[in-house]
């Protein structure tokens, strides 16, 4: 059986219009989703491969129409390559297609109206973890590999009080990569390796 | 006393004239710079910072000059963005000053021109670990933070058997983070994120 690794990265200032953001100037038009890119680029690259049982979520709080919800799937993903610029065009072209109902926008990619609070009660079911620096350590986590695991974290303006409560009501662990704040791209990249040093050990 | 890392990204195919480069297709103009560009990423980032203990060394092997060797210094580095584009201005200012003699082209960025053996020559004082899949486990090793380290790596393509011997000569130990082939970028987020664990449990 295998196991997913769903990652949450929250977009606080995410700009939900495509006209709006220049590809020119990225970091400063489109609200840091320079910051979602190199997040997908983490949670899915090998060096020739894509990682097929990770899912990607992000809901993008910006203006001038929030929230927009997309998830990527390693399994359906299709001619995406791993550049900022090339992820960003894959973002634009969802973010043209958003409408309140779900809609596959490219290959692997899904696009709808969800703000977090529903994103967290519909992933219930999965063995969730909240990103904090001062949560408990990584390597003092039992990861059992029983369930699907859902890794939540902050963009560079981190998650809101709200919603850390929100994810912990719903079971979250705090969990802490170190007390050195990272990149969010960064900490997704240390949690793949993490996991699959474990599973082989396993092996 | 501090001790630096250094990282060496050898770019294969890194195109050595800046106006062959188009920046609305930076991995189809300029022999995978993205890939250099997500290394220097990974090399300095943190959530608010710069390591400032980090050296980065690349050399452009692609069309139509090469050699071309380029060093970027954490403790000098001004106004560089993490992005990918941002990180390309610098290389593409560092190539438009080439020239036999070291020039300093932006803040903490050196550009000269040098060949891997002259610079693995240059480099001996340092401990010398060269990342292979099939090298010695990562943990096994007694990292003992006396000297600065120097970590070699391949970009997509690998580095040439010759310059793996170039490297073992000057006295490189092979090292692995694993078998699965990871990204060159997130091999040095890995090794960062394990030498500040190790430095922190030393503390």
């Amino acid at each position: 059986m295998t196991t997913f690794r769903h990652f949450y990265v929250k977009s606080t200032k995410g700009v939900t219009d495509a006209k709006k953001i220049n590809l020119k100037d990225i970091p400063g038009t489109s609200g840091r989703l320079d910051i979602i890119a190199r997040s997908i680029n983490a949670a899915f690259w090998l060096s020739n491969n894509i990682r097929r049982n990770v899912v990607f979520h992000t809901i993008l709080h910006g203006m001038p129409d929030p929230p927009v919800y997309i998830r990527f799937e390693g399994e359906k993903m299709r001619k995406i390559s791993p550049d900022e610029r090339s992820i960003i065009l894959f973002i634009l072209k969802a973010l043209e297609r958003t409408r309140e109902n779900e809609v596959e926008s490219t290959p692997g990619v899904f696009v709808s109206r969800k703000n977090f609070e529903k994103f967290i009660e519909e992933n219930r079911d999965k063995k969730i973890y909240l990103l904090m620096e001062d949560g408990k350590p990584m390597k003092s986590i039992n990861f059992k590999n029983e369930r699907d695991y859902l890794f939540i974290l902050g963009d560079n303006l981190d998650l809101s009080e709200e919603e850390k409560q929100i994810a912990i009501e719903a079971g979250a662990t705090p969990v802490s990569i170190g007390k050195t704040s990272y990149l969010t791209s960064h900490c997704i990249v240390v949690i793949n390796w993490y996991l699959d040093m474990l599973e082989r050990e396993v092996e």
